[in-house]
């Protein structure tokens, strides 16, 4: 550990958990002096413990913003919520103006909002910046979504450059827009990350109970997938995961972990924000309830001693053909995955003028995040192509290839209904997609009853402007 | 219209629409003399021109507020948000301590929370109601849901159940529970309210574009339906509309009515209610998001040219034997839209402490209430049985009936994927049930996923506590 003097530290890092620790880590090994303060003196000590010169724990706040330079970078990587409020108001008894805060958690985008428009009144730049890569990301290389104030980012830009992944010699990190951008964006990661962590749940579900595969099969299939288009973090992960056993433990740990799963929040918040925006993202949705549902345990144990299956779940089907099949499915999902939540990201560019580029955010999460995959070129390329694209299934090249996949998502999804196999996220891409692709939807129907019971009025095809009928009356009258 | 006399009215209504005139007229009826006020000089007017002995009409609040008898009975019925709060305020300085403040609008359930905590400060009393049926409810006989104020409760109930329907000589109105019950109530009772209306179009667009049938054909459908188990309010109007033509026009009125579905939001509520609750509503969401989609209409143009039907949606089917294969998959996904919303009842009374009663819930909406169906007498039966009951498809009597339509609901969702026809709704209740009645899901490995990338750890079937693995390395020394 360093010795101490003052005003030279480039860079403060509170919350040293280990997002916070490796984080600053990677910072302190790109030639940066780092400061690092928490409210645990344990975890000051595990910092001061790795010994090295570039970085330097304190447990009094204080001491640890005077050690830093002017103007002050802090970052906070701290639980969201009422601890981000506290942090900064502590903050501003020991910061000046001109310095700058970051916040590195998952916040949600209006606490942001709020926090942003704040400080900018008492003369401190804030930026809400969304990290995403896990903590192996954070010691390696993250993927970063600044937002809020762009002469701020433009000051710690060289650090976050530096410490950011890189593909094809471009760092993971851009300027993602104003005031809660950032934190926006990163929800929109989260929630696109949940809809495919349940797709590939579903996969692993048809394969297992449908197809009758073994672990080592699965294994095999998921290695393959990630060789091809399928290319993703998840999907290498996935592939280790059908590969791990603990010593002298019987086969796979995967098989010794219960089903109950637990989320932090950020799904939820990007389904509850579409609804707000009244915008569709179905495939989320369902993957944060389908999340919740697995936590009812208690109650999946009651119901299924009442409804045993009453179908034969073994599809009886030729494994290899048809792991082709829902390869192709797998695709069609997750392009509706990443379209709904990009779609998203449109919609909320609109409503909060955030000036977002939907294909710098698309470049960026090519490398570091957690949902980078091959598939996140396609839709960079869609966006810088046409900057205006507002929807990602729009796009000639991604629909050229998404026609080829539809039968066979067609096969999957009614193969699981019929057998009992419950694939509720490939069920919502495909119900999803069979009316956005609908010039006429049903609904003509649920206008007629909304005016019908409550005189909410209804539109016409014909004519302009509003109407409202006396349906009962008439009725009377026939 | 009455003379004008000082403290003889007994009730009085805040904001004169269709519903508020409405039901004022109704209270009228019952003998009560009423007061109504409005803003709007034209609703006062259009008031006093009914001239009911029974009736008076004010432009000025103070003027309406000292013609009532004390303790004063308000009722608003004006739009829910902000409104409410001001003509709260303006009443605060009108009203007495002990007088009694009716919000039967549909208010967001966190905002009569924090009325009714700040009105009992000031020695007010609040009920939180939601009132449904639309207009003619309104006028002929609603279901109301109050809630909040006990012993302002007590005080109005004689003109509740006086004015409420009727069924089995038994008033569709009964104190729901503590706070804001009532119109967290309200607000389930509009989100299956949504689902059972997306089912319906869904049945509607499978019978049109799937079995090709004619509005006619349609028609007798839904009568026939109307006429056993799905007997409802929903089907009855639905019933009406397939057979509505205006005077001298070609068709049916639905056909000339465009497909853009509008929503005032409290079925957004619901789905952002339920997963604040980690409680999984898929069916009510998913009739949420298809609201949304439908709106998109110049995006569904777009992407109808880009995505042509790739399929026969002609079913080539008998369709009368198709129609009852319909009938039983439309009661399957019927059940699991109630299903759902009463859990998310079961899940709020635990965590809101309404103490409410969910058989009183299902009797008081047999009749009045826009969901009123034959079905809830099933539903009151269950909680009537067994108060405990945590899930509606967990009653025995239930589940017989249920398992006897679930081959339809497989064949049904499995058709319309092949062809092409869009059924989310009916997809949404087959996979919940799958997962709900399934012992396991694949969600360990999820929970596997989230601690590889997160270290967010998971736990072992045979083992308490959490656990986490470094499975990268452990990876690498394999």
């Amino acid at each position: 550990m360093k010795q101490e003097n003052q005003n030279q530290n480039s860079f403060g890092m509170i919350g040293l958990g280990t997002m916070g620790s490796n984080l600053l880590q990677n910072i302190a090994d790109h030639g940066y002096s780092c400061a690092g303060y928490d409210n645990s003196a344990e975890k000051v000590n595990a910092l001061n413990a790795l010994d090295s010169e570039n970085i330097q724990g304190f447990s009094n706040l204080k001491e640890f913003t005077d050690s830093l330079k002017s103007p002050k970078i802090v970052m906070m990587l701290v639980p969201a919520g009422e601890i981000v409020d506290n942090v900064i108001d502590e903050l501003l008894a020991v910061l000046d103006k001109g310095d700058i805060i970051i916040d590195g958690g998952n916040s949600h985008y209006t606490d942001t909002e709020r926090r942003y428009l704040e400080l900018e009144g008492k003369g401190l730049h804030f930026v809400g910046m969304g990290v995403s890569g896990g903590e192996e990301g954070a010691r390696r290389g993250p993927s970063m979504m600044p937002g809020g104030d762009k002469e701020a980012y433009e000051a710690i830009k060289p650090v976050l450059e530096k410490i950011a992944a890189q593909v094809n010699g471009e760092p993971t990190v851009a300027f993602m827009g104003n005031r809660s951008a950032g934190h926006f964006v990163k929800m929109v990661h989260n929630g696109i990350e949940y809809a495919i962590m349940q797709l590939i749940s579903e996969s692993y579900e048809i394969m297992k109970r449908g197809l009758q595969m073994e672990n080592d099969q699965i294994h095999e299939v998921y290695k393959k997938w990630n060789q091809g288009r399928l290319k993703s973090y998840l999907l290498e992960i996935t592939t280790d995961i059908f590969a791990f056993k603990n010593e002298g433990e019987e086969g796979l740990l995967l098989d010794n972990i219960r089903d109950e799963a637990k989320a932090k929040g950020t799904g939820k918040w990007t389904s509850q924000g579409a609804m707000d925006l009244h915008l569709p993202t179905p495939v989320i949705d369902i993957s944060v309830s389908m999340r919740d549902l697995s936590s009812l345990k208690n109650l999946r144990v009651q119901a299924s001693k009442i409804y045993p299956d009453l179908t034969e779940m073994h599809y009886g089907k030729n494994v290899n053909d048809y792991c082709d099949q829902l390869e192709e499915a797998f695709y069609f999902a997750m392009v509706s995955a990443y379209a709904q939540g990009m779609h998203l990201l449109y919609q909320a560019n609109i409503e909060f003028k955030y000036d977002l580029k939907l294909d710098l955010i698309a470049k960026i999460w090519r490398g570091g995040c957690i949902i980078r995959s091959e598939f996140l070129e396609d839709i960079y390329a869609a966006f810088n192509k046409d900057p205006e694209l507002q929807h990602l299934l729009l796009d000639k090249t991604v629909a050229g290839n998404l026609i080829q996949s539809i039968p066979s998502a067609r096969t999957i999804v009614s193969d699981a209904a019929i057998h009992g196999i419950s694939t509720p996220a490939f069920s919502a891409a495909l119900t999803y997609f069979d009316n956005f692709r609908s010039e006429s939807m049903p609904t003509n129907l649920i206008q007629a009853q909304r005016d019908y019971f409550g005189s909410h009025t209804y539109e016409l095809k014909a004519k302009e402007g509003v109407f409202h009928t006396k349906w009962i009356m008439e009725n009377i009258k026939q």
